[in-house]
């Protein structure tokens, strides 16, 4: 098992560094550097975030349709597994107590989480697909504004949509075989980009200047949104 | 947290070896082997066996009184997982579906699962820690009837309790704060280790010959009682 994260790893940031260059308008700088949190808060989010995703993934095993499908969930589970005891192992080498800080992100967190559990099995796994896909990446976006060397270690760690292809077989072959389930998650889909944006937004330190914030934001929400909508697509969706 | 799982690992065999030799009455072979399932029986068994215990983690997670405790556990969920996936991958390296192998055994685990789950969060986590520890030990007991390359990896990957000191020292702030637990646990433990048994029986290949079967199996399930007996008393519970 161990082998094969490390290997998963270690072909692990060429996407994201390719994706984050190849979506930057020409002559604009994506760079939400300056609305960075502090790395402790940030730590404490991540932390908590990646807990968050790791249990709703165990709701969906413990319900999966199948062995088969409970099985695959496992490897996905470990992964979120893994990102979240790599974000503590952060908070622990700054000699701070992991619980404690994450502990102020629980509320907010616990509220989005329930908020997109789904109504059923394939709800619950298009919900943590998205949401943890956008928010990985959202929180990528953010190590621009936090100390190098962590920032190198967590842009790794915290690849999104690692492990992700067994909840997207689940997917395809659940709307394969439900026609009717397409246009339901489809709708769901469209649901919870709105409530992960507001999720990601609380995350920021804004200025106090709406004006100059919204201008930052917005060309890297735009390329968020795009990878959402990829996601979407991959399943046949129309986002 | 891989090179953290890497270093427990490699101080993982001593103790188990030293047991089995330390525990083996004079002259008396403790010796399971030809009781021993075949390999794939064998390895479907122990793999649902560790994804039950990990699920049954999983709910302890969701349940946990505090984030601290909630935190704790994940390194142990993180343990069992390891695991699981460590037999998944024996089975794979045999070109068989761990899920179509693991299959026939999974009613009878559930049903053991059950039986084990525990009326409050503390019955939840002695029920796991006791009835992991036990057939952990169990099927490495049955490993000398298996090829020896298999048997030794695995001997290594199911070391009893890795990762039960967070368990344990959640068990002992339960007990210290609230004195009728112990013995509400002390009575739960006696409980467990008789249905735990019946679970390690069931996965014997009987001989037909009661007498020599009880024979062999006698010594190797003393041993095992001893081991459960040590859990309890660590704990302070009387078994």
């Amino acid at each position: 098992m161990f082998e094969w994260i490390t290997k998963r790893r270690k072909s692990a940031t060429v996407p994201v560094v390719k994706t984050r260059t190849e979506s930057a308008p020409r002559g604009t700088r994506v760079d939400l550097a300056d609305m960075s949190p502090d790395l402790v808060s940030y730590l404490g989010q991540v932390a908590y975030f990646e807990l968050a995703v790791f249990e709703s993934l165990t709701r969906a095993i413990s319900s999966a349709p199948s062995l088969g499908s409970k099985e695959g969930l496992t490897a996905a589970a470990g992964e979120v597994l893994a990102k979240h005891h790599g974000v503590v192992a952060e908070l622990r080498a700054l000699k701070v107590d992991p619980a404690a800080e994450m502990l102020p992100f629980a509320p907010a967190i616990d509220r989005f989480e329930k908020l997109s559990h789904g109504r059923d099995w394939f709800e619950m796994l298009l919900g943590v697909y998205l949401t943890a896909g956008f928010l990985d990446d959202f929180f990528i976006r953010l190590l621009a504004g936090l100390p190098t060397d962590v920032a190198k270690r967590l842009e790794v760690l915290l690849e999104p949509d690692r492990s992700a292809e067994v909840i997207v077989a689940e997917l395809k072959a659940g709307i394969e075989a439900d026609e009717k389930l397409a246009s339901r998650l489809a709708l769901w889909g469209r649901r919870l980009v709105g409530d992960t944006q507001l999720v990601a937004r609380s995350a920021l330190q804004m200025s106090g200047n709406r004006a100059t914030d919204e201008e930052r934001i917005e060309p890297v929400f735009t390329d968020l949104i795009a990878a959402h909508t990829r996601r979407m697509d991959g399943l046949g969706l129309t986002a």
